[in-house]
């Protein structure tokens, strides 16, 4: 970390500084140039100084140098995390697919589309039962009833099965029913739910703040990972930016970066990352070729009907299939194993 | 509402969607132009109309006409609402200012801070005992002790109190102490959060999310509104913008644009919609020119030495007293009373 | 194009704008609903009416149906326009790879950059001799001197040649030395620049604005098409974000949107997309992935010294050559041809 | 400047890096921590010294401490630059007020104007006669008839006037009718155009792009001031943000932060800044009260049919009246003077 102190700043209060720097047992090394002086602490500081140092009068900037997550971060993690469930491996040289419909609404919906995403070669089936909803008017999902028919049909059809939870107190049930928990755009910074997350060991899809920054997702993802949980997956999922064409703009040097930054699996969510139907098959695509470990696609039989109004951008079930044959043509130039034949992988 | 079809759109595909739209018990109103048709939906529609023929086949875009909250809208409720606590109104002629530090930190700061924010005319006590930080490493509050540590200090000298809750199960701890309760702006769109504040009667000051548009923004308050509580204050903290000078870009446009899409009273946070100290007094002289209804500032005694690292934003307490003097002198000028001498208010 | 009134809007009032409605020459469609009337517009309009209406008293909002761009639009000309220099179609089967540095140095240095963009299989050298800078004290390029390096090195290993054009004044030497003139981010709304673009035959790569919609992408497309010059190809090179991990956002959804949208070829900048080396390799696939007819990558032999201090998204010729064979591999399994090893195609 | 090299860079490359920076004629001041090494630079360093820096192997961040602008900063210009205009002062205490119509349409309407203009207190006429329009289809101007009939005004009632000039070859004839010359905001960037600027003497209000930070906007005005034209005000004219509701998001912050950073005066643009009529009146008190030198407003005698389509953010004469006779009021306790009543001040 560095303190630089503004122009005015008097030697008598850079010496002061430097104490309260000192006192916290990191060093403090001064290099005096013309205009300002640069203080580097040295040492492992409390993540507190930084913070207390930017409001020192007398210092006008704070530079960290060292980031602000340990347990996420490739420095601190060098090799690549791979989270193994039941069989599917999500991080190393599997690709996975997870589909399935924006919201779970009956036992013959969900077995249906389950039997789709298998045959199609997908290994996780994705299903809301609770939904965050913008309005209070909104179809906000059909409950703990979702989790039991979601649950059901991946055991059938031998899929893992994810599921969103919306509330620290709905994480345990959620966890008994779906092999992985997804935290919602809305939730990134949901500190409470994060934190619950982490006293569990259920893996965990954390999707990125439609307007939050690399670290702050990383910084997200540190709150489950402290608390104790390792199985933690990154979604990029699209942001928030000026056009209104599509839903959201789905930012796809997040997944390189991501990548470099981080040891976690990331996934690519290209149906709320646009919005649009049309967009999910060549955005698919590109998701892979910048490195993603897996995908999350929405697919529905009667997308018209859907109950949520995401039809909109979910894939038809031939759609679905024959966009996944083409991951198994791409995968292997683009580092990845793809097998839509695959003999059922979970016991 | 209005859904308009494509160019490609048959006629027979429209009489479909006719069909559709007139099953619902609404009347379908159909306007053929050269190149696309319109159909107006005329009726009190499902709210979840809207998204169903958004994902139709054949429809390219659903304009809705009216608003999808109803409580939180002047259309429906044309009076300003006033919310009247022990004495200090808000939303009505009187401005009214909270103070206080970013958290609560020992009795003795409370105490003293309590006692400067009466003096110079503010009406309400603000702290965080609970505080929402982005990295899991940071100093996240002291908890319950410091509701009742800030009670004692707003009872004793007469002030109001305001205090973050951040989950479900810390409503009604956080409403046995506080006055007044806030969700912060990650919380804005933490729908189990809003749906538990709408079942007491305590009024909420809700934060707009740093992101979030005026319909979002409106859509989160019809969520406590519409289960229960009448008493929803917003309050304007700042969007992020691509400038890193601010901490964030406080978007006064928002006031007078919120007072005339609803009638619920609006403050002001200058504070953290800016993060400097030197632009909180022309931001907050700006904000009661631009119609706020009341203030919401930070101010500390030591705010070198304050333990959240916001002390960068909080004013001293000279400051703060000189700022509220000004606001005596221009608020009559602005269509609003605020009266630093005022006898205390409260019982 | 619909006129929505206001719910205070009177009959009388309304009459008053359908009649004006009518007077320029369309037919005014009007359609009364619980609340608000929708005054649907039939036939060819002007293009200031629905200016006109969004600022007559009693309409609330104006919703366009059609377009404000027709010559970029795919509606007005369903087939792909491809542009044909010399050999080299841009737009149609064929990937175009642009390869080169930031800006032209010296003649060793372009010329050494163009053997090796030629070597692994480029078609296009890219280098730039006039610099749009954002301060004034910073290296402006070498000029027209520039041009003619570039030129001569072009001609010698067989490469079209791309330069970038930043005022009216300078498009007809630029012309005559470049076979492809661009147009900067800074400059995408510089109306006069675009104007004097539609008045020759040179192809244009147009450049995406930073914080341009689609919309006013293709509307600043539209100027140099509505002038009289068809050889217009679109350029993504990434859009500001909140994030500055990397220089801007690289938004790959708008290579499938604006192939849907408009005719005209799309070329992706992955160097300017991102600003950082290693991300350039991963991008510039996802390009390809999400449908790009072709790329635009800095490639540089001794990035450290560049003279703009663009190296650092610059790419080693290695890592170049190893990129375009890469291609080759990938581009048809996404419908396109690539080959490295094709013989000098131009003449 | 502070270099801050990667954790992984050898001491051989760090004794490189620091050769290559003394070779630049300044000193370099190594200081190693645990974990990277951070070298500061100390002396008047060349301004590319930073982009070659950032883009050498090993270097991880460059931390520019020193602003890249000069001329334009308050740190070496220390008072306040007031712009004196035949009697008018720009930047002292007085308020400055700017209206009049978006574009100049007839000799009588821009007459009309004037003459109310200057009846209600304002000192500047401000009309356009070249018109940036994102369509190509659009109203463009009545060119330079306009500035005439424009000056005429200006003249025979006592008024300064300001008018936009969108490319270099028209600054000649702008300066010679107008009084002040305005860049516009998509021209920010048009860094021809700001430099034939710089070699007049005609004060320009420049604009601030529509998505540039402050440290862009001010690196803009300092190309103007190092061509040698010390005559500039920045104009705050609304940023781009999520929010469509208005047509801009004004932000007022900018007001003290570049009083601040600069010596130039601030001018606010409510009419652009909001897009709507009924927020011009708050958002004009609220951008003096943030400190303001001036304002430049819209108004129009018939807003429903001016050419611009812009009526919609124009106030009606009596609007405008009325609001400068508030400022009156206002002006005093926020450190300025405005006097409606005042006698020509123009010879």
């Amino acid at each position: 970390m560095i303190a630089i102190t503004s122009n005015k700043t008097s030697d008598e209060r850079i010496q002061e500084i430097v104490q309260f720097i000192e006192k916290q047992g990191v060093q403090a090394h001064v290099s005096k140039g013309e205009d300002r002086t640069v203080i580097g602490i040295i040492g492992q500081a409390d993540p507190k100084l930084a913070e207390q140092l930017r409001q020192m009068s007398g210092v006008e900037q704070v530079v960290k140098i060292s980031k602000s997550y340990k347990l996420a971060s490739r420095d601190f993690h060098p090799a690549d995390t791979v989270i193994s469930i039941k069989g599917v491996e999500i991080g190393g040289e599997q690709l996975v697919v997870m589909g399935g419909p924006c919201a779970v609404e009956t036992p013959e919906q969900i077995d249906e589309i389950a039997r789709l995403v298998k045959a199609a070669g997908g290994q996780v089936l994705r299903g809301g039962a609770f939904k965050p909803r913008t309005g209070p008017y909104s179809f906000q999902g059909v409950g703990v009833e979702g989790l039991i028919m979601m649950a059901e049909a991946g055991k059938k059809h031998g899929l893992l099965t994810i599921t969103e939870v919306m509330t620290p107190e709905y994480v345990d049930v959620c966890a008994e029913y779906a092999d992985i928990l997804q935290v919602g755009t809305r939730n990134m910074q949901n500190f409470d739910l994060l934190r619950k997350l982490g006293t569990i060991q259920t893996p965990v899809l954390l999707k990125r703040g439609f307007s939050s920054t690399y670290d702050e997702f990383l910084n997200a993802a540190e709150y489950i990972l402290a608390g104790g949980n390792p199985n933690v997956m990154l979604c990029e999922r699209g942001i928030r930016t000026f056009e209104t064409y599509t839903r959201n703009t789905l930012d796809l040097s997040a997944i390189p970066v991501l990548k470099s930054l981080s040891h976690l699996p990331v996934i690519s969510d290209p149906s709320h990352g646009t919005g649009r139907r049309e967009l999910v098959v060549p955005m698919t695509k590109a998701s892979v070729a910048a490195g993603a470990d897996g995908l999350i696609i929405e697919m529905h039989t009667d997308p018209d009907n859907s109950m949520t109004g995401d039809g909109v951008q979910s894939l038809f079930p031939d759609q679905f299939a024959h966009l996944l044959s083409d991951l198994e043509k791409l995968a292997p130039l683009l580092g990845k194993k793809f097998d839509t034949k695959k003999e059922a992988i979970l016991a």
